[in-house]
């Protein structure tokens, strides 16, 4: 799968563990930076980066993630765009929920609430949970498109 | 404090404790339904409805709360609109870190993740959190405000 990866100074060390992770389970990894661990960096800068990458790459099954301090500020920032579904998870479920109910394409996590094995847990999760498709489901998200 | 109220069906149970819980504590707590517990309903309405009424509100101070199954689908649909910064929360640190790094305006709560204690406590660390307001924080929400 290809993974547009994205992190501010808060992120960046999680950041590195969870590429070297989706490389090795053979995943095609984008870095869309920060790639110095710069504590004057702007999260909506990475954010912006990394969904417009998404937005504009012709393989309907890529995904991003998006880390920073709490996980907040780029959950706000990527959901600003208009076909971005960014998803805020901290458990198993959360994971589940975002990708069978809502076909989330973002997956936001906070490296301050979670250790690296947890954020792995997480996300291989997430990637793995396919949308179910269901009527209803995709009605709430042709909604959500019509928002802001 | 003002506060606006949503939730789907799947967030029906929790809305009605907690607007209880609001009214208790001397809130001023604004109903934008669902009014029934309907299992067709969709949570794009309910967001949509919730954060219009915030944005058009004249007290600088008021906030909302948005409550889904996952809080992931209300947490999306808010932050479609300019002006809104909305935190989907699950523990303490991360309601005020939303509230004192990003100025957040909206909490979105999970009802299938969140008992009523814990989501009650998350709700009031969040409200009695202010922003803290440091530069780097106002330039990164001037930049949010910038995309999409």
């Amino acid at each position: 799968m290809k993974i547009y990866l994205g992190a501010d100074h808060n992120g960046f060390e999680l950041k590195k563990h969870l590429y070297d992770f989706l490389l090795r389970s053979g995943h095609d990894v984008i870095d869309t930076g920060d790639l110095n661990r710069d504590p004057n960096d702007d999260f909506p800068q990475f954010a912006g980066r990394t969904v417009t990458g998404l937005l504009a790459d012709d393989d309907q099954d890529a995904k991003a993630i998006l880390i920073c301090g709490s996980g907040q500020g780029m959950c706000m920032a990527a959901n600003r765009f208009k076909g971005i579904r960014a998803s805020l998870c901290w458990n198993l479920a959360e994971a589940r929920s975002a990708r069978n109910d809502d076909d989330a394409n973002v997956l936001c996590l906070s490296a301050s609430s979670l250790d690296t094995q947890r954020a792995q847990a997480i996300l291989t999760t997430w990637l793995n949970t396919p949308f179910a498709g269901a009527t209803r489901f995709k009605r709430r998200l042709q909604e959500l498109d019509q928002l802001g």
